[in-house]
């Protein structure tokens, strides 16, 4: 006789980023120079101001629980900027603040999977959306998406996937890994296509504001916006505080109070620190030094792009969001976590294999993730990297 | 047609708390006086050392994300923190630092529970532990446990209610809601007769600390401990850190690696500035602090158990644990949310009903936490209000 483990728990894969991390990390501390873009987090720290305004609440003794929800005067702040920045209504009573964004996807798959019930996405997806469906016994419908349609889902993808087991669609707009969009329009057709069947959609928009070349936008802006939207957010990513662990969900109204129950028993309040910074964050000068680093981002995927095109490699397409770049490697490679690894191994640049985000393709992709400035580098490095393979 | 709702979502209970705590800021809203004994979280701020480290962390750019079994100096300093205290060994690679206790407690579920598996528990608990099992599809077995056994489990009570389908027995010493302690040789031997069946034993010691006229223990210090012991603890009571979410487990070594890639998947890290201010709450002149305040929750539990005695209420148990009072209010009612909600209205003392605890006496039973100084002024408002009830 053993202790058990878990079936979920024993078939739940590790990031092999977090792999290829811990590889770097030994080989850096045995003198060796390594590249970092493997990492899904921007290298910036958080702002001053943020931790000025946590630091300060905690000097006044609000140190304490908040409510569930999130401090109100956060959800308001919300969704004043949502009307501000992003021209969208949206209720603060319809805002939950959550520690993270991974406990804002748990806490709402949790309210609405039931074991056995579906949940469709796409193949290559960020890979916590599978695991937190197959944590609560539902069934993962991945649907493999290439180049042709940016790597998202397409109404077209879910008429020809649909069926009635199917209770969510998540879709990411911008996505992780591939750094792509979805227009609005398609958002707008694929809700309305969902509501109709009673079934939730799902919108990660944790990399929201991290957008080029065109105006960030949010979903939340459309008039008549069906009440099966689920809107996933973060204060990680295009604000900086990934440390902080802070995010939240935009829900319908019928799941507030589910939500809210929910959340008191998963983790009580989103950490009350991090809740203060964030009401800094939201600021007008902070916003300004925001989209400085946002125009940091757009330089630094231009050289990346421009970089990889002029050594020669193909990219199937030119990402808009996020700081990521999924790179086909089949003409060298089959075995994409062979790859990065003798990659890093004889360069010391740290890439994601594409097998973390997908089992369909995820063995002929890579991710590079542009959270260094050593861009132009890390490719020459990467293209004598590759001219030692047989193509 | 309609957009679900799951169904452990739909079933899971609301905390009867909250719900006083909501009823009692309305009413301290319209003016009325409030003294709160309702929630499970020390009256003190956070210790101003705790914001200074946190501060000089950020300041540093130290606000990335941690590794998720948390940051090595954290994890090393508590296992010199329980050499120094406890007198136990405990290696830094067994402990994980988690946001919150509540992430801790669904972590080590998640990675040791199938559906259908039962827990065993006693009744009265704290709420999340059944809520925690239900969501993972596991079963709760309550036992009924009074005064007899000071509202713990023993030996006596594993043995009658033992089946194989139990997987787990979940204990606290302190409790909530009783504040009443577990010996550490009975905790030993019910280690031992579930180790023999391969079954674990999880140890809530998130009151650790708190502990008033004997000095605090760990079963982490018990020579021959078996490898079914899970450790849950918390920044949150004793160290005063409730808003920054902080906590750990001590987990056996077959079990790290599991919980590393459930955590990876959960909720990535720890917040980084509540790991950087934990490490100031464990150095010796925060301890010190620390210890002061543990005296005056030793005079309040003096003071309330005092006042209820001249008040001549029956008091089953001296609470030696927490900042809790449990007691028996059948004499005047059979129904605690009633009773709660009226004497809330007529006196303004918020307590909590002994529903949100367990189903066997709950209604009998009301929690009253000594969170604030107005301990005799409370009590002489109960007195008062009980005399108008039908004894």
């Amino acid at each position: 006789m053993t202790l058990p483990i878990s079936r979920t728990a024993e078939q739940i894969a590790p990031f092999r980023v977090m792999k290829i991390l811990g590889q770097a990390k030994t080989l850096e501390a045995e003198g060796k120079d390594i590249i970092h873009m493997e990492i899904g987090e921007p290298d910036f720290p958080s702002l001053a101001c943020v931790h000025r305004a946590a630091m300060k609440a905690a000097e006044q003794g609000l140190t304490h629980y908040t409510p569930t929800l999130g401090l109100p005067s956060l959800r308001k702040k919300l969704a004043q900027f949502y009307r501000s920045f992003y021209h969208a209504k949206v209720a603060a009573s319809n805002i939950i603040i959550t520690p993270g964004s991974s406990s804002a996807l748990q806490l709402v798959l949790t309210a609405i999977l039931n074991p056995s019930d579906q949940v469709l996405m796409a193949d290559p997806t960020y890979p916590c959306n599978r695991q937190f469906v197959e944590l609560l016994h539902g069934k993962v419908k991945a649907v493999p998406v290439d180049a042709d349609t940016q790597y998202q889902l397409s109404l077209k993808l879910l008429e020809q996937h649909w069926s009635k087991e199917i209770k969510a669609v998540m879709v990411a707009s911008p996505a992780n890994p591939t750094g792509t969009l979805i227009e609005q329009d398609a958002l707008h057709d694929m809700a309305q296509f969902l509501s109709e069947r009673d079934c939730y959609l799902i919108v990660d928009e944790i990399y929201q504001g991290l957008v080029y070349d065109r105006p960030a936008e949010s979903i939340l802006a459309q008039r008549d916006l069906p009440d099966n939207v689920i809107v996933i957010n973060s204060f990680s990513k295009f604000f900086g505080m990934t440390g902080w662990r802070l995010g939240w969900t935009v829900a319908p109204t019928h799941l507030v109070d589910v939500l809210d129950r929910l959340g008191q028993n998963l983790y009580l309040s989103a950490p009350t620190p991090s809740q203060y910074g964030a009401l800094a964050v939201l600021e007008e000068d902070a916003l300004t030094e925001l989209e400085q680093r946002r125009q940091i981002f757009q330089q630094r995927r231009d050289r990346l792009h421009s970089a990889m095109q002029q050594a020669g490699f193909n990219l199937k397409t030119l990402p808009q969001g996020a700081f990521y770049l999924y790179w086909d490697i089949s003409q060298w490679s089959r075995d994409s976590e062979q790859f990065c690894a003798d990659l890093l191994q004889a360069t010391g640049v740290a890439i994601t294999p594409g097998t973390d985000f997908g089992s369909s393709q995820g063995n002929h992709y890579v991710r590079l993730a542009y959270t260094s400035e050593r861009i132009e580098e890390a490719v020459e490095r990467i293209q004598a990297f590759v001219r030692t393979l047989h193509a």
